[in-house]
């Protein structure tokens, strides 16, 4: 059975963790489609264009990986995609728990779809965009925590004046 | 001796896990009085008067638990109905942190009254009311997350216009 | 309602932090009985009649709390006492755990017997039993740590060469 | 690419638990292997045989699954098997940190291979092989806990004597 | 050699945990420098003025202790004092989570610079400037969790109406 | 002042996560002294004399760096040594929990006594003497999880049938 795998996020932006387990998913399924969540409880810092942006340069080598944005409930895109595996990232604790929520939340209302948990690489256990962004802003170094690609187009933005 | 026992929150709104857990505590003591707090560090969805509303709505059949509002500090509200228990619902790691440290808090402030934990059944683990009102506001069911009472008066609410 | 509470454990021996939650437990329920396990996973250090013993001198002052041994699964000892609630104490996150699957057993096995959580005071926090015997093994100081009537029976038992 | 995932442990015995995740397993790779460890770090309780022999009434029903014995190091039974998936539960957070541990090491020795973490049913969370084992010790019912045709093993096995 | 530690957050205000930390840090270390962020992700409720009035009221007694502002990145300001320590409190998991976070992402961007973990009196464990605050706005009494002198500096502001 | 800091535990044997711990402390400290258990409550699997051995041999290119081997209570060497650090390791969630505790006892046995706690690097992370002598006994590869000089020395023991 061809087997396509949902891996779901704001990607605000896309760091070398997210692409880390991209890599990972993309060696056990057929398919891995990177989902970019338009709509956010928490407001977004790019729009959902610069979003999906980053995002495709950041798996461009990929083969069997893609990028979409999708509105709404996530259970319904996947089903749209006849998908029925989501991947999460787990990295630590306080993930977990929000992680663990989420999932069963979403196998209550689609008890068809799965929820695979996978661990980045230990390098990137401590990534996530929140502190990338805030790393950023103050000027600090972060070619550690992003595709370079990814960097160079944070960078163009900021020239460009969409975030002041 | 009768015993009284408070369980205090914002209920925005109640949801099946916290009527779980009111249904338990009202096994156990004389009378459960159910705190809905008029001011919340956390701006409310539901105005106090309908997270009230909604509340009374849900525990309706239960003999010993009433529902009030209740301003100012959980403590001097817990003396004023010379009650010495307060429960709180202790689903999981995330909880048990905040939960803690509140408690260590009210029992500075007030060495008689006791906090006591409980836990919600399982299946109402990975709800809470921010998860409810996220899945509701992108048009997901929530007829297995909260009473079928307090859904019709979302549904109600909505429809009037009241959150748009 | 007259309420019994349970509060079960090995008392291997009872410290500070046992007597700390028998003390609250007691300002709420009408009677406190704490049930000494018999049988354990883990072999106890001391007998079954010396944990009894030190328990009951422990908490000689207290008038609504009474010690007693107990064999067989904790529920079926809950409910020949007429009792439905068991009294836990939770100190830290490797306590949630372990407490949190004990609990879903016995209300699996018991719907009818709750189980409350209690916080001891945060200096009785970081004491156990375990650690207790440690100490008092390479002759350190466990006055802090146990009630003096217990230190006492410890170290006469010590002396009758019981344990060497 | 046909998928084989590796769903390792002790089985001691099959629980509900591990049945769940087997079965949600066998929805999303097209062959779960289930493999008994013949040594283990804790002595078991039950012999491999007797462990293997549980697990095939367990999942008989499952087309795609089938169990195995193996010895010595996981990764090295994985490669033997052409597979690059090792499928745990994740119940909570003492699991967690074990598990990431053990899969961290797994990882570091055998890159090619990857451990996905899957969650049970939330009725099963608090139920494990120890657990079901001490119950069972003390005559409780495990019959919520086990599947059927493996209490009735656990059962003949005791009154043939094996564990008394 | 001599040794300067810096222990960097917001303080606002600052309270009986940090200074319990900032004395036992002046027993270990030459120079203990209590940094107070200009910025922070979060908006803070004091100004930095007050923020660092109150911080330099409440350590006036520690000789080898100073206050100062920072501003940009963390590591930049400890490269400027000459130093190599960052001491943090660590009170509790979700503590653990986002200290090891920053540790490490501190880490990556400074190799020569340690971050170094110690724990507050068990007393103050609970207490943290947002829920003194919380507290004090809704009249409660803070006394036993801010310094004495911070109390009267926060009542003095709140008199002249700076926060309405 | 002159400052020492000391480092004990069993050592069972000395690991990479271990050595990563020490060689930061001595970059911190004017001494670190390596304390190795002679007694434990679990049973070690190498003689002290084996884990002095393979300790000194770890450390010997560290110049501030000394190895003991101590007996009785830590706090009682720490005060025999004139220090007045203990350093320790935290590495994960279940660390966290157990490093607490000996903590604030050893706190409360000797105020004067702190326990800084360190961060060993994320390689690291998920290595612990238990995993590497598990690993070992298999058979697997234990050069990336302690030094080189360790590994020689385990398997010179092994040849010499002291384990066997």
């Amino acid at each position: 059975m061809k087997k396509t795998a949902i891996y779901a996020g704001r990607f605000d932006p896309i760091t070398n963790g997210h692409l880390d387990l991209i890599q990972r998913a993309a060696r056990i399924f057929d398919t891995v489609i990177v989902a970019v969540a338009v709509h956010s409880p928490k407001e977004t810092f790019f729009s959902v264009k610069d979003r999906v942006n980053m995002a495709k340069l950041a798996v461009e080598s990929l083969k069997n990986v893609k990028v979409e944005a999708f509105e709404g409930l996530l259970i319904d895109y996947v089903h749209s995609r006849k998908a029925n595996v989501i991947i999460r990232g787990l990295r630590a604790f306080s993930d977990f728990e929000v992680e663990f929520q989420m999932a069963l939340v979403n196998r209550k209302l689609a008890p068809d779809i799965e929820t695979l948990f996978m661990m980045p690489h230990e390098t990137y256990s401590y990534i996530n965009s929140g502190r990338v962004k805030e790393l950023w802003s103050l000027g600090g170094k972060i070619s550690d925590f992003v595709p370079r690609v990814v960097e160079q187009y944070m960078n163009k933005t900021k020239k460009e004046g969409h975030y002041t």
